[in-house]
């Protein structure tokens, strides 16, 4: 007899599998004020970890951590125009304060640009203060008429990257290091997400940017995710900022800077990609929890063995946690594990342990094997590892199945209702093909060379634009 | 011959030296909102060591980290009488939004009760769901009219716990927890900052509490800065926002709720503890880094000596840097690394390494000692742990000397021009003696037992008053 399903499933309807998967695995909840979000305790470990691997990478890239403040005076806004006219349908102002209204209202930062535009031109003086590189964790706040849990919300939580150099090689150079060596590792090694990366047509740029740069992850409905930006934004907000050095011959030079993105939007990302119809599944080497030891009754010391091995694994350096809740039906507390995603499971009850056994739950494929409780660390670590590789090839498979050639709007527009479009870049360049892709929602999500790897401008020649619909 | 100080001296102007250290050692910048502020690489690299030691005493405590928005709807904080009455006057007030006036104005959050409330009150069902142990990391607002650069701005960053528990004394035995083994356990391990801790008196609890314990520590100039504060809610939060459970007999009882907090005041708080005429000392267990290599000049492998040595500290688990910057002169970049306050510099010059030497400098007291740089790595290891120590007994040392007893508000008034006074508490309980006591600035920091522990109320016998001028 089949159970009901927990959530609803995917092939029915996909956005409510995703609500569905928010409430039941407790990540996130909508806030009190319309587009915000309450991000519960399992759903803020997973940032946490992202946290984590992504600051190590930005790290080792040069760039050192530090704050900025929230609100920004609306002027600094307003100085470079095409940032304004970007970012003002979305402004969230303050007009009063400590009681009394403001002389001058103060926009809570979309993004921060202005504002670390006018510390780095105060900060830099020379040729020796460059390339000045910087990244900030914070919150921003972009008004959203269509909020969605993750993916699209009034306040989020992100990194944002902001660098000087001296030179526009050197500024190109170092953005696309980021796009590569911080996001683009990151979300192939510990996310699993074979993430594409390009550039962005020049329409479709990030406001007072010469070049942006993207990744963007297929999701099990064939929809494109944009999960991370990097831009190179010339001389645009050093002229206006005054973001300028002493070159070593004296001479007065103004800067060349950059900035880069990514975002709580990678939660949502992670959960389109890998989950399934029983919840979520958590690459190994992002879990906060890596495996879980349920014990089944705590009868004949299945309670003892239970938290013995939870503390080998721990030991071991396994991300483990102990489930002894016997007072809640065992088939409760399974359901919940595999609805978190958790990627190993280990059962552990009377039957199983008289044998010196435990049932091994593997939660990417659902197998179920029995293990020597003996060999049980060294069976976990190998598993993982497996489980890791095997999610990543999956995701790799799910998306190059979904993705077709095509030399025409036509193909790429019935292409790109199932997943993703390759197409000779020149085929949709212009604004009118734009607009028909748009009629059926379909974008140039980036542009590659053939290889796959990052053109240096649209006007390359055998350039490929990746088409798709996209969240 | 003297050089010129680089900073005001402490005994000559003590809130000016502390403005020089922080634009000197490039700790942080005035924001360009009023009161708010830029928290710089050095600064940063502070609180997030301090982010990481606070976190795993935080989780030790079984607390887990969550995300809630920023914007509260203005309608939640009346909700709570004294909450909305204490927090007024300080609001950031958001009008606008998305380009429209906002039906509802709302509020940027001063601290978290209220919406983190009205969630509690929607997850928690039975006593099953108890205790509930919540933690955010995050900015607040509250409009500052007198800012001071990490002591008191308009926004800063924080940790906010809030938990949820069935009786009065779980919440009070946790609130007490959270106050001894993450607030003051860090504060004297990691900061090596001796704090005291005690209540507040009733009329100096936080809006909404029915208790607040607080870390009180003292600065080199005798007056004292509150590190921390952990309040017991009693069930006035509970109330409002609907925090109850079914209790094992099915019958619906309220729960009883704390909140506790700690922020980048620390910061200041360690500057201002620690620093000394040549700017910061950061204790080695906090440092980023703990020990700089500098290259004197690059001359007869002094160069490779050096970057050598760093691997070696590094690869032994030390937080190294190299400084190689030998074409800035060696005293500037010594002074600017004394003013950074990093614990240990290991001075390597072609003179010394020709007799297999570096010149070891401890940052707390100046000596400076040759060592063989065969050693190098244990002679770093052992002088961070003295520096530790010696740090946590200076501080100890400075704060006892100037602690003074007092048996009437009149040796209370005097002996508080200096430093801290202990005095029966019942001699400055009543509400006339707080007004004398604040005709000269002077309060009652805390409330303590006569062994220093945490008092269970202003209503025990044998209790004494902590009283200062404060930050």
């Amino acid at each position: 007899m089949a159970k009901a399903p927990v959530l609803t499933p995917q092939a029915e309807d996909f956005p409510r599998w995703y609500q569905d998967v928010l409430n039941k695995a407790e990540l996130a909840d909508n806030g009190p004020v319309r587009g915000t979000m309450v991000i519960r305790p399992y759903g803020y470990g997973l940032w946490e970890r992202m946290q984590a691997e992504m600051d190590l990478r930005i790290k080792a890239c040069g760039a050192e951590n530090a704050y900025f403040p929230l609100f920004i005076p609306e002027s600094y806004l307003k100085r470079e125009a095409e940032h304004v006219e970007g970012f003002s349908p979305e402004l969230a102002v303050v007009t009063h304060g400590g009681g009394k209204e403001l002389e001058e209202p103060v926009v809570v930062r979309p993004t921060s640009e202005t504002v670390i535009g006018e510390y780095m031109g105060k900060w830099i003086q020379s040729y020796r203060d460059l390339p000045l590189l910087l990244n900030a964790w914070g919150n921003v706040v972009r008004w959203e008429l269509r909020p969605r849990l993750f993916l699209r919300t009034t306040e989020f939580l992100w990194q944002e990257g902001h660098t000087a150099h001296a030179t526009r090689e050197d500024a190109a150079a170092y953005a696309a290091r980021i796009l590569e060596d911080a996001y683009r590792a990151f979300m192939v090694d510990i996310l699993a997400m074979p993430v594409l990366v390009g550039i962005k047509p020049s329409y479709d740029r990030f406001a007072g940017a010469i070049n942006t740069m993207a990744c963007e992850a297929m999701m099990r409905d064939g929809k494109a995710l944009q999960m991370g930006t990097s831009h190179e934004l010339g001389q645009n907000f050093a002229r206006v900022f005054d973001i300028d050095y002493l070159d070593p011959e004296g001479q007065q030079q103004l800067c060349w800077t950059t900035s880069w993105g990514s975002s709580t939007r990678m939660v949502g990302g992670l959960i389109m990609c890998h989950g399934d119809d029983r919840g979520l599944r958590v690459p190994p080497r992002l879990a906060h929890i890596q495996a879980v030891v349920l014990v089944i009754r705590d009868e004949d010391g299945a309670g003892d063995a239970g938290a013995r091995l939870a503390d080998e694994l721990t030991a071991a350096g396994v991300k483990a946690r102990l489930d002894a809740q016997v007072a809640t039906p065992f088939g409760r507390r399974s359901t919940d594990w595999e609805l978190k995603g958790v990627p190993v499971r280990l059962e552990v009850g009377p039957r199983d342990i008289a044998e010196g056994n435990a049932v091994l739950v593997r939660r990417d494929t659902g197998d179920k094997t029995p293990i020597p409780l003996a060999e049980a660390v060294t069976t976990v670590q190998r598993v993982l590892a497996e489980i890791q590789d095997a999610l990543l090839a999956e995701a790799t498979a799910m998306r190059d199945d979904r993705t077709v050639e095509a030399s025409s709007i036509d193909e790429v527009l019935e292409g790109a209702q199932d997943g993703f479009v390759r197409v000779p870049w020149p085929l949709v360049a212009g604004e009118q093909e734009a607009a028909r892709l748009g009629t059926k929602a379909v974008t140039v999500r980036c542009i590659q060379r053939a290889d796959g790897t990052v053109p240096g401008g649209e006007d390359e020649d055998d350039l490929y634009a990746i088409c798709a619909r996209s969240y």
